[in-house]
């Protein structure tokens, strides 16, 4: 493959550095790279394979040239400054919410629906990091019978609120164990030792903003509209692998055993499930790692067809970053 | 009321201690306490009421003069001695696991099944921390219509665990901060900035024990060994309040206020659902706290006459030693 000039916006931000440190991994074909940021961060300097590369200014003529950008600066700026590169030629995956439930626009986890991405998109959204995950553990159990109904009580690390909310757990964290009072910034309310419902908006549905997002974005990821599902979003103090106690009742009675080999057999997903010795997916374990974790699996005993599952995943790698980069792999070829 | 000679069995442990300074705070009308411990804390000085008693060793002639003994040891310690505190004449709270599910002994939350105690009954179980707080939550929704099922995941502190893991919490964050490797003790996995299915053992259908105490102690606890329940019990890195994502299903269509009013009026339990300033609640805020805070209050999307609920409460209060002195005071008229 030839090698592509990528874009990365926002890469100064938590999941920008942690996009370029797997396009390094992956040994991703980049040509020219270009960290585009906020003009705070402009003239920074970032080292990518060893050579020092310059954070440039996000602005409109920024794309010239840009064979791929990946976009994660918050919606805000996706949906100002995708236009132009799109014009520029561009091929653009987003990490914001600005376009997930567009019709027009895929969802895309690559493993899962990879594969449907029509040949003429050119901005592909890459989802939700509680989404992904979630549908990581879902998409292999859809060959054992109908999914009904999903419910689901997230344990969300930091890392989603950003890398200064990460700073904050562990800043308030040393302060708490010196006896001062947290000053929070980055989050509503203390997160140290401590735990609350999400910090996004709580909407009209009586569910809030990453709650919304969570189900609607499996709904379109496994593309089953219909699927019946509820969501419980909660931060918790931990740095960056999500976990989730995830409820799947389907319609009709399903093995054990078959939910572990559907699992154990899906490309991007780990089996880890040792009830002898109590080990099953934990954040500590998972941070670092591209697989998603799914265990604890066992029949719910208070409903015919139903599953008990618990996941965790990096939130900054399949989560995000691993999944854009994923997903540019996949869009590689239809560079013009 | 005249004042009642009391034993405190494990009294220098995280219960034990709570239940000393609950005591105090309720103005419970002791006239003579015995903190009883293992021989190897026998000779300790604790302190209650400003006035210091010494820790005596716990064996089978402890209990001489005792009118009420409240046990908070152990199952195996509970097992051993509260036939010698009950053929001393004393009335025995039992904070183990040892009674909870003897069809002969009521397992007792005040508010809820308080009144139900038969005039024979000198020994009481206190039940076990996440089904007191779920309990408290469901007890009120119970005139609103038949509950079919439930759904329930914990976020449980460190503190069910015992005073060492609390400390282990906070050690093993001190060096987290410092770069230092974990070295886990209390639990089988590093707590700090991490979570993990709880740390008791895996039994037979799948659920672990903590799991089966909740379904089993909540079915029990409600009047309702029929009630439809699956729970996943996860530890977090809290020190000491418990939270509770809950799903519950009802026969019927309920109406939000409905819900709303049934908590707030119920005695112990206290509304905490401000949408709008996205508060509800949380570990820091119900630690310390003798009421079981209910919120997150939604109609469940995914099916009819469901709600989801978020629950927190302190697991050494309401959870254990609040409870255990509520009882204590139901059964001090009953002191022969």
């Amino acid at each position: 493959m030839s090698l592509l000039n990528l874009a990365i916006v926002g890469a100064t931000g938590a999941v920008g550095t942690e996009i370029l440190a797997v396009l390094e991994q992956r040994n991703f074909p980049v040509g020219r790279l270009l960290p585009l940021a906020s003009p705070r961060s402009a003239g920074k300097t970032l080292s990518f394979r060893g050579e020092p590369v310059t954070v440039q200014a996000l602005e409109e003529n920024a794309f010239e040239g840009v064979d791929l950008a990946l976009f994660s600066a918050g919606a805000t700026r996706s949906r100002e400054f995708t236009p132009s590169a799109l014009r520029s030629g561009a091929i653009v995956v987003d990490n914001s919410s600005a376009f997930r439930m567009d019709p027009e626009i895929p969802l895309v986890v690559p493993e899962i629906n990879g594969a449907n991405i029509r040949e003429d998109q050119r901005l592909i959204a890459n989802p939700n990091c509680a989404a992904i995950i979630l549908c990581m553990a879902l998409a292999p159990l859809s060959s054992l019978g109908r999914i009904e109904r999903v419910i689901v009580s997230t344990y969300q690390s930091t890392s989603g609120a950003g890398a200064l909310a990460m700073e904050e757990l562990l800043e308030q964290t040393r302060g708490y164990l010196a006896n001062e009072e947290p000053a929070p910034e980055a989050f509503q309310w203390p997160i140290a030792f401590n735990l609350f419902s999400h910090n996004s908006e709580v909407e009209e549905n009586g569910y809030n903003g990453e709650e919304n997002k969570l189900m609607t974005e499996t709904q379109k990821i496994l593309g089953r509209p219909d699927l019946k599902i509820s969501a419980t979003c909660v931060r918790v103090p931990v740095l960056r692998a999500h976990c989730e106690s995830v409820n799947v009742q389907f319609d009709r009675p399903v093995e054990l055993t078959s939910v572990r080999d559907a699992l154990a057999e899906f490309d991007g997903v780990e089996l880890c499930d040792d009830r002898d010795s109590n080990h099953f997916p934990m954040p500590r374990e998972c941070t670092g790692e591209d697989n998603v974790r799914v265990g604890r699996i066992r029949h719910d005993q208070s409903t015919p067809n139903a599953v008990e599952l618990f996941v965790s995943g990096d939130q900054l790698l399949k989560g995000a970053a691993l999944n854009a980069v994923q997903v540019a792999e996949l869009m590689a070829p239809r560079v013009r």
